[in-house]
């Protein structure tokens, strides 16, 4: 039993075209409607495009309704990615259909499509060693499978292909990049993620097939050292714009003084973005909004909504510049972005006299079997431009055994949500607001 | 152990043009050798497709390497069904894309789309006692869930919805149809199937939407009473013609009469059919194969691939109709067309004075953990049109707990085939084969 179980405080404020439509309670549900509500009424968010636009309309919405103090928005440039039409077939010798997504950030095609035959690597270490001759002219096949662990830490090692693929085939006189899906699954879903060019290497479009295709394109060269492939491929690359969406509760004592918690809050697009990270974001806006039914809390909670973390983390680096004289009164910067998975263990990044604090929120969060882990976090993807900054950050590590099954999928959806996970995320994340927001500690000595 | 169990043959015959690409050997790894070559060398093939015609010439190399005494293909007519593009998104006032399929036979809509608001049914019982005003004009909705069994119990009671929805939704002044996926999975996937049109009835568009989907839209009409949906398919028909392919090993003492053994060679377009029913053409093809390299049999064992049985057993039929005059000396007809789970059962529909043998037949299958069920099964769904004509029929019952989960999907992939479990099918397709085809028995008695 703690102090957050339980507590149902009526209605909401502010009615509004959402009202209407979101009958939420001011509870331990709180975050679970919240993520209903995100993916049931917006739904896909893309960073730049129009549902971006209603998101964040969204967010503004929901802030007021749940009576935070400050609600607004810091508008960003950045360019704005679409995805079109795109098919991947083998021509020859096997002639079918592959399940394709384009990476975000490619290029397209020339209209009549790229038809080449392949060469496969392991990895794209493998793919760095290879002679020119092998892959002038040819669509390069990454093949490189990934491992499932609590912490994703496999993903880092499949995720280079996906992000300077294209870049390191293109070294070589490749002509498109198919990269083996980064994920956990073996249902046939592709899997999407940014991807990087280098402004003075050739742009060769770059695309993800699922694991059952790179299976059966393996299956394929073993069988002929010659498999033709036609990709086709729409995107359109044009400037844009996009919004970090940002509330608080104003601290009591010491309003100047910042706890930021955060997520993210636009997707990508071929799921709805439930996992990734509306999970997050309705986390942290309902700790907030929580807290201040419960509280007036010492030092200010400001919650930030980044936009397009997708991309490249552009509204965490968009933050980090606007309020780069106020980073100093950051007291602490955390983040939701791992998915919905119960919480194991808290990690912090603190100076070395404020260990002892890190020591204390965990025993705070012991009886929802939350562990205390290293002191070496960046805190998560946006926060961890904060955290390279010198604001101390904690991490309140989800399980993510499975949130590479589903993770920049179709298949990440409100469904692949356990509503009490959610709950005992809630739980921990205001367990440790409320701690910090009410103390006085200073994390960075 | 039994007496299928480690045999090893050698090579194949006849080598082909397949033959170098497929390293088969003829030992209790053949059917997943098989089901592998046709899903990476051929992929999907939709009744009266191109594909569908290498598929066909597939499986005539492969029979003749196996080393069939004959081998031939039967053409009949169809109705060739080609799937075009198509989308659904919902347009207000949750705007957003849904993943959906359209179902077999469906027609396209009018390059515009269809814009219309969404009534929702819990079953298509419910949609028939509506009244015409609820549903004129609007896209009707089904969101039907299935449940999980080991049989599949579930799938008639649900699938009645895509067979028939469109027809009862145009009665009722319905411009388009939209189902819940008949599914048993939470993936992002919809199912496709064949549906029937009414001539005297307003041909309507019908697709299927994935569960999470579904699901979506559900929790959308919650919130609002006018959901608007926009439906653009491009669809086309026209003449076409398929053909089964038959292959025999020729009985030594009662040539004339035929133990028949069964699957069909054509798939849905989504997946790579390989639980439907690559599994199953590949355990009857290595059944006759493995089976000639051991002993002579006495009757003739006939492997009938059927053609176009998703569009509605048009091969099945077709077959019958062709052979109508040797039915009676077709002694028994069993199919495989349930996946690749274990086999659990053995069922049959015997003359009473025939039952002992099915008896039997168990008794040398106990070894594998099957059962003896009832006799009142059609044996599956091609050969139920011979079994409607008297002729005697098993089924070697698989365990389908899954199976709906990939069924007819994107996800019916090779990678969802156990090996293991398919070896289990073959000792036991190998064991009933034998052992009816080395009998004299009457089963129609
Ligand atoms: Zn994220
Ligand atoms: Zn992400
Ligand atoms: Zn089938
Ligand atoms: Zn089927």
């Amino acid at each position: 039993m703690n102090i957050w179980q339980g507590i149902i405080i009526g209605a909401l404020f502010a009615p509004s075209v959402w009202a209407a439509t979101t009958p939420a309670s001011m509870d331990q549900d709180l975050a679970y409607q919240l993520v209903e509500s995100l993916t049931v009424e917006v739904g896909p968010r893309i960073a730049g495009s129009e549902a971006d636009r209603r998101a964040v309309q969204w967010a503004l919405n929901k802030f007021t309704q749940l009576g935070y103090d400050k609600v607004w928005t810091e508008e960003f440039d950045m360019p704005g990615w679409t995805r079109g039409q795109a098919s991947l077939e083998v021509v020859s010798p096997f002639a079918q259909p592959f399940v394709l997504t384009s990476l975000g950030g490619s290029v397209g095609t020339p209209k009549a499509g790229i038809r080449a035959s392949v060469v496969m690597f392991d990895s794209i270490e493998a793919l760095e060693k290879a002679d020119a001759a092998a892959v002038k002219g040819k669509i390069v096949f990454i093949n490189k499978p990934m491992t499932k662990d609590k912490s994703g830490s496999f993903y880092g090692q499949v995720v280079a292909a996906r992000s300077r693929g294209a870049v390191e085939a293109a070294k070589l006189g490749a002509v498109a990049i198919v990269i083996r899906s980064v994920g956990t699954s073996n249902n046939r879903f592709a899997h999407t993620g940014t991807m990087k060019y280098d402004e003075t290497i050739a742009k060769i479009p770059a695309v993800a097939i699922s694991v059952p295709d790179a299976q059966n394109l393996a299956k394929m060269l073993e069988r002929s050292s010659r498999v033709e492939l036609k990709l086709q491929m729409e995107n359109q690359l044009e400037k844009a714009t996009s919004h970090n969406v940002i509330a608080e509760i104003t601290g009591t004592e010491k309003p100047e003084e910042i706890v930021l918690i955060s997520g993210h809050l636009d997707s990508w697009d071929q799921g709805t973005g439930a996992l990734d990270d509306g999970a997050g974001v309705a986390l942290v806006m309902a700790t907030g909004a929580l807290i201040k039914q419960k509280i007036k809390p010492k030092r200010t909670i400001r919650v930030v909504l980044y936009g397009n973390e997708e991309g490249g983390l552009l509204g965490a680096r968009a933050y980090a510049a606007k309020h780069h004289k106020d980073l100093d009164k950051h007291v602490l910067a955390a983040e939701s972005d791992f998915g919905a998975g119960r919480i194991w263990q808290i990690e912090s990044r603190f100076g070395d006299k404020a260990l002892p604090f890190a020591k204390e929120l965990q025993q705070k969060l012991a009886h929802l079997d939350i562990a205390l882990g290293g002191n070496s976090t960046y805190g998560g993807p946006d926060v961890s431009v904060l955290a390279q900054a010198g604001v101390p950050v904690v991490a309140l590590s989800q399980d993510g055994t499975d949130y590479f099954d589903y993770h920049h999928t179709p298949n990440d959806t409100l469904d692949k949500i356990d509503p009490d996970s959610l709950k005992q995320n809630l739980q921990a994340w205001l367990i440790m607001t409320e701690t910090v927001a009410n103390s006085s500690v200073n994390l960075r000595h």
